[in-house]
């Protein structure tokens, strides 16, 4: 039947990721001690009145999506955890424990794997991690690599996506665009900066840039039932990338949070002393939701279905 | 230069499994958290001390690999999820969080997914697993799906693959060989048999057989610095199954365990009355390292890379 909408032939590429995601976690059965499922950096398990938290994320990099095909494995094995980790930076928490799945041709090379767990462990050594685990199992497809990553967060530090309130600054550390040229293999997880901002200063809301400002910044805002203002002439681009670039190339790994108008000044003067080589860019402000506009040139980024 | 070698060379169909892993998890930092790393059916992570440890488990099935590409989707989800609920059920623990990576083709139906996720919400319901978060990537390879999940065990209870001594009587649950013709998509973890064995008797060392008896029960005799004696007759068959089927189909899915042989007796007893639906059967005994035949026909079972 020719024109007829059929629910059952909707393939990815026409939900898109948010859609997807959203239809995927509906109604999932969660215990008492879920404290945040789905939709965060991390998910959060404990009770309201332990004083440390678990932290749990999960994620992966494919051969051909994340990276190259001929890319140096000990820097897809540095991202692969660092990506995580970020995660867990992004929540005011410290990492933990890792536990790896590879997928992998029976025809690979076994020094290319030992390539990537060089990598892998340097990110570990670094960040304190410990690698308890893992699954190596054979696959047709691409190089696959998956990170399961444990984290703790003290109750008083932990920082959602969901606190962000009207009138709100919104800052980025860093600058944004133009990861492809390699930070996005290199990059260094803001594990000092998130930790230190939960402890001094506590956002209200935060995550860490995986998907482009422009796909990200909405996805705080949403979670928070805010809109936002943003001033793209302020955001801070990486040299020689346009503002279309800061906002949609995606895997930038910087943070992006919310905090109280009034501590702007503070933060910012506290923030040149701590880390005087970072930069910190307030970059717009949480709104009211009547004055959201969604449909805005900026609601683009990394789409992975698109 | 041909006929010289070159260990760059080297793939991991040559390797094969147990080397690679070996070769990829030597020297792994470890925190002093990390009570047990890889190696075991899960990590456990907590103080000597601590009442509670946690236990930590990665796995992955792919299309073409674990499961036929036409295969209902459903099935999968719940394979995918029981093969790491059988994990932890080994150590005596209680599952509890779960996340769960998809890579799959953009062209992909979105039905297809609500099929796979129905199929995972089905075993999380049934063992009570909080499905917390998850990832979702584009690939151009196969289906595959990743499941990270944590558990719980008490201090008391926790058996390992290592804890085996010379003379232990060996049992298995349920019957072996032949899973391909169905079971390996809807085996039931043997969460109730691992948790009354924990509890009542203790079992010394414990596994579940995932890629044959052939290739796992070498696995808890080194483990447990044991060698082994495996009376081939004795196997439980699935109807219609030859010994070699028995051990070397792999994906049965059940515990195969070490318990010293003064408890045999009682524990058949109390097995019977506990689990008259259930078969547990004596199948040989763990030995002196001097008496292992590790180069024995029974040392195969499936290797990933072979």
């Amino acid at each position: 039947m020719a024109g007829a909408f059929d629910p059952a032939a909707i393939t990815l590429a026409t939900l898109g990721e948010n859609a997807l995601v959203a239809r995927l976690v509906c109604g999932l059965p969660l215990g008492a001690d879920v404290l945040v499922g789905p939709g965060d950096d991390c998910a959060v398990i404990g009770r309201p009145r332990d004083k440390t938290w678990m932290l749990l994320k999960t994620d992966c990099v494919i051969e051909r999506v994340h990276f190259a095909a001929g890319e140096d494995l000990r820097r897809v094995g540095w991202k692969a955890l660092c990506r995580s980790i970020s995660d867990v930076a992004a929540m005011g928490g410290e990492p933990a424990h890792a536990l790896i799945t590879i997928a992998v041709a029976r025809t690979e090379k076994a020094a290319r794997l030992d390539a990537l767990y060089a990598g892998l462990r340097k990110a570990a050594r670094r960040f304190s991690v410990s690698i308890v685990g893992g699954e190596t199992a054979r696959s047709e497809g691409p190089l696959f690599v998956n990170v399961a990553l444990t984290g703790t967060v003290a109750r008083g530090r932990c920082v959602l996506r969901s606190g962000g309130k009207p009138g709100d600054a919104l800052y980025v550390t860093g600058r944004l665009g133009g990861s492809l040229g390699g930070k996005h293999l290199d990059f260094i997880p803001r594990l000092d900066a998130a930790r230190w901002l939960a402890a001094k200063f506590r956002p209200r809301a935060m995550m860490d840039l995986s998907d482009g400002l422009a796909a990200d910044l909405p996805r705080l805002a949403d979670a928070s039932r805010c809109g936002f203002e943003l001033w793209e002439e302020k955001i801070p681009r990486t040299r020689g990338c346009t503002v279309a670039q800061a906002l949609n190339d995606g895997e930038d790994y910087e943070l992006l949070f919310a905090i109280a108008a009034g501590g702007a000044a503070s933060l910012e003067a506290s923030w040149r002393k701590q880390f005087p080589k970072l930069p910190l860019t307030r970059i717009g402000v949480l709104s009211r939701r009547s004055t959201i506009n969604h449909q805005s040139s900026t609601r683009h980024g990394f789409d992975h279905f698109a």
